[in-house]
């Protein structure tokens, strides 16, 4: 059986993993150079962790004290340099960005959530420790790219994070094996996003009531 | 006599509160779901506080400490949702917000400055910090509905948290009780904020020499 | 010989001071008002240190724990302010402010990396942080100002904050004075910069396989 800090930080490095390789295709979109591509590489994989590092108090943050997650998220950001146009050839890179991030996001919100109750956050503090944590890395990519934020898609994103972050706590909560509950929580998680990216899943929106000045600015 | 941590937590909470409805409000104007709803009211809500917590060291933030903050800005969030097209009927949604944002940016300029000052924080910081804590919030709110954020707005606006959070500190200096110099500080940058709404008061602003080529790239 | 500390404070105020004249001269394309040129430059100014306390877990952050920053970057605000227009009547403003971004920028890189690596960071995270730290404050700049981010233009900007952090812990690490050290990578990394800012030097970017669709959202 795993046990718990090695199973998060197996979560850890897929996270950070996939979540650079995102911030290299988005870095590639843009036609960026080597070492861009590995800056958004970096700042997209590290990202969600450091923040939840940071409103933790663990500091310093997880990839100051262990280099190995800088040096994988840059190996991979380099690779994406080289390697990306065989493999998306007949993708659209953006969808493959989309998937990978719901991956990425999976992981993320369950290691988030975690590692907030273990810091002795409370239930709902925790969840959204998870979604934030899941969240903030493609947020930073977003903005840096100068892109629109995938969290103001319409299709379901925070949702998804959150639901996963919570069943794993309950999960937890009810004595359920760690990397049980992990797992359980992270499928979840991908499975409500991925069918958001697939079926275009979405909550009901609100909309302006009708007569309505369409003008948002009012 | 009100205590000033007690004082103190009060304004915390409004300003949660306020900032979290502007946080609401700016998702309604986007036309989002529910989650986005709450994701957005949270941010708003305690993204000020946040940052100044980081910048002083006090961890874990306030929000994991105590997770009744975060359930204010949801309980707030939804019932903007549900109830929001009602009572803006005959308003301006984006001028509801801009007032609000006032309430909020003046509780928590004087709370910034408070905090600071407490932590150790030297007069000019603490003032500093008092404008951040009050701008921060609506920046992110700003940032992450992809408006132009509301402090490059001509209008007075880091300039009235920063008088509120003087005088608060100023008075507290010459031993005037807690919560008559912060409801004096706070009074103080709302009158000003909101005068400069209503009136569109603004600083004389830099003004490019004549005969300047137009081209702000330049 | 100039003592480390006493040393990496002067680079301190050099990356403050000059960061703070490119966030008012910013301010000063935007035609802000006075008050709004003291929040660019001193968002500039400390932004890049601030988030290297903040990873390192140095906190209060710099400028809390001592004012004088503050006032240099709000000293330097103003004198923008007022005398601007005469000093770059026969140059291009934003050219201006590029240059002495390369100059906080090689200061900050220098820095950044010596402290985090002082802070015990190993090798790799700590050029990062070098880099981090140099980028920082001008992303801050561009996010409020609503330009598009200094480091995905297509010049050489990352690339040569961390050069120069890496050849100052390459020769830290070979017994070479401090002083000696911080300003030899402090100056390559200006010379990088600069280079690519005179003959506009790239690196190799990445391009899309011929005859990919051009819609870059895919």
């Amino acid at each position: 059986m795993v046990e718990a800090p090695a199973f998060l930080s197996l979560l850890d490095y897929l996270g950070v993993a996939v979540f650079a390789v995102t911030g290299a295709l988005a870095a590639s979109r843009k036609q960026l150079d080597i070492i861009a591509f590995c800056f958004f590489g970096v700042a997209a994989g590290v990202g969600g962790g450091t923040l939840r590092d940071l409103l933790l108090g663990t500091v310093p943050v997880f990839w100051i004290r262990n280099p190995t997650y800088v040096v994988v998220a840059i190996a991979v950001s380099v690779a994406v340099f080289f390697v990306a146009h065989y493999f998306y050839e007949n993708w659209s890179r953006y969808r493959l960005l989309l998937w990978l991030d719901a991956v990425g996001m999976s992981a993320y919100a369950v290691m988030g959530a975690s590692k907030a109750h273990a810091a002795g956050a409370p239930f709902v503090p925790a969840v959204i420790m998870g979604g934030m944590t899941a969240a903030f890395g493609g947020v930073i990519r977003d903005i840096l790219a100068g892109e629109p934020s995938i969290i103001i898609r319409r299709e379901i994103y925070i949702t998804a994070a959150m639901v996963g972050a919570a069943v794993h706590l309950a999960l937890l909560a009810v004595q359920v094996p760690f990397w049980v509950s992990a797992v359980t929580g992270a499928v979840i998680a991908f499975l409500i996003r991925g069918g958001a990216l697939a079926y275009g899943w979405t909550l009901p929106a609100y909309r302006n009531p009708p007569g309505r000045d369409p003008d948002l600015r009012r």
